[in-house]
């Protein structure tokens, strides 16, 4: 069996070394657990003996009036990867287009379903480029895109993936766009294609509550599309209780913190220019992403160092397109990057 | 689109009448979240910003030792229908074989991968008779039993259920058989399937910490294999993460409640034959179940009268063989039974 790799396995790190780790290969908020989330969670934990709501009415309806999007588009899940299983087996695809590197659950999902995969790999820059364009024909039954794409933190230029999502609308491609870092972009708003949702129906926006609400445990996310019925069909696709009702009372909670993403996202923005000045410093070469972690590459290898000094990295040699000498680093706080930045001085220095 | 029925829609009820119901419709422990489930899931929730651990390793190893089953056979995810759809979705199944009436979701998860339904009606009795056995042949790829059965509550005699178990080996047809219920039975031990797993590599057997632990809302269930590989194909037709780490920490907490289960056994047991009792003596005909609910029937219709008066049925004209004159009702309190039945006799006397 093909093993698939995460950030993130804590638990793993806990049984080998005897204490949790300084998480850096979980790309999510490094300020926690939101105090209103939690909150919410103690308080849903009452009526737990209840069945989740299954339709999520009161999310579905505060997801729209966040997003700006009528809530009958708003499909909820156990976050974006249950949703992105869903629509994959929802499409019975045959054949998709993938730019890789790539979230490797695009693969897995593809998989399930026995979809073959053409591979469209990204130029060393792992810049998107109008040669994709033409990838995309009658015969690709879905396409798969990060935007900021994970593990590189790039953006595709605004102007080109509105072009890719009129040309699949034009050759009946499903495009799901995976969207779960765009809130941490200076400007989610020039990058999202939620705006689009009317236009191109065969598109469908991932979005993630995991990362930007300190959210992973939870399992909380949601589709936007504009074709009911491709999203009736997603439903179909799971039982009616995919969302907990923890996670739907959790969910409502952090839609009405605003205080807390303002926070992570100021957070972010400047420590991730900080992390990537202080990793560049150190004569590593830096993607310069635009999400909440970095890509950088090192001769020297990194990962069993680190963690025998209680830092976890994610170490990159499973994504397609990169090698073993990849890593990506979660941004966290000053205190927490400093720790990573001193030691990997002492590792390079 | 076929509409999916079921139980639990207090959500639904809530919105209609301004309160919630005192919901008989789903069968759920009637005496909660246990406290010690409830404390768990708020020590987890400070944690939740974390991935959960995607093997459950720790949850995995307290349902062997529960159940004397080897961790490696055991697979968890988020209920028993998530579990349901993954065994469908890894089994490819072209033909499957229902016996009906039967709960909506295998069929639901069967027509998720396009497979051909074989429907073994059940006689007046619905008890399932050797028959059965004869139906089961090598075109069948999938066979899916619920013991005892859902709406009915009635189990298949052991020794014709050993028997079907031997034929699907003899077959290769996957036996996915569902003991969700089996925990509420006088003798589970004389019911369950589990000291097969080892003989007949096609059977998989699901179960849910939904009813008995009253944890409907938290979305936690597992399966039990012994074929190794089986488990490995579903572990791949969902995302890592399926499970919460709030539904894991919950689910080692509530193994650990054996108080809880002992009262919700014992309550059961004796609220079950006083409600049948009472409904019988009311006129109406009840199926002799043995789980934590009762299939009657009613010549006068019960449902709009009974929600005006704050309950909820289980209305089953749904279930293919039942018309709409049958209802399930769920086992509760002694106080709230009673209430059912005071109504019942407003409605009926």
């Amino acid at each position: 069996m093909e093993k698939r790799i995460h950030g993130g396995d804590w638990a793993g790190y806990q049984r080998e070394y005897g204490a949790p780790p300084l998480d850096f290969s979980a790309s999510v908020s490094p300020l926690g657990v939101p105090e209103s989330v939690r909150s919410a969670i103690c308080a849903a934990a009452a009526e737990a003996d209840r069945y989740p709501d299954p339709s999520c009415r009161a999310l579905c309806a505060a997801i729209g009036a966040h997003e700006g999007v009528a809530p009958e588009r708003v499909l909820c899940g156990a976050g974006a990867s249950d949703l992105l299983f869903r629509a994959v087996l929802a499409a019975r695809p045959r054949q998709a287009l993938l730019a890789e590197p790539c979230f490797g659950e695009y693969a897995a999902s593809l998989a399930s379903v026995g979809c073959a995969i053409r591979r469209f790999p990204l130029p060393g820059s792992f810049l998107l480029s109008e040669e994709y364009l033409s990838e995309i024909n009658h015969n690709i039954d879905i396409a798969i895109l990060c935007n900021p794409n994970n593990p590189t933190g790039l953006t595709v230029e605004p102007e080109l993936l509105r072009r890719i999502a009129r040309r699949c609308g034009e050759t009946g491609t499903r495009l799901v766009l995976d969207e779960c870092f765009v809130d941490f972009l200076d400007e989610p708003e020039r990058h999202t294609l939620k705006g689009l949702l009317d236009e191109c129906r065969p598109l469908l926006i991932l979005r993630a509550f995991t990362k930007l609400y300190g959210m992973a445990g939870l399992r909380l996310g949601y589709a936007l599309c504009g074709d009911a019925a491709y999203l009736d069909a997603m439903r179909r696709c799971a039982p009616p209780w995919a969302v907990s009702s923890v996670a739907q009372a959790a969910g409502l909670a952090a839609l009405r913190d605003r205080d807390y993403v303002n926070q992570v996202r100021a957070l972010v923005r400047s420590e991730r220019r900080r992390l990537a000045a202080g990793l560049t410093a150190l004569g590593l070469r830096v993607v310069p992403g635009e999400a909440n972690f970095l890509l950088f590459q090192s001769s020297t290898p990194l990962d069993g160092a680190l963690r025998a000094r209680g830092l976890l990295l994610r170490r990159c040699g499973d994504f397609a397109g990169l090698d073993e000498d990849w890593y990506r680093a979660a941004v966290r706080t000053p205190e927490d990057d400093d720790r990573l930045l001193a030691a990997l001085r002492e590792l390079l220095g």
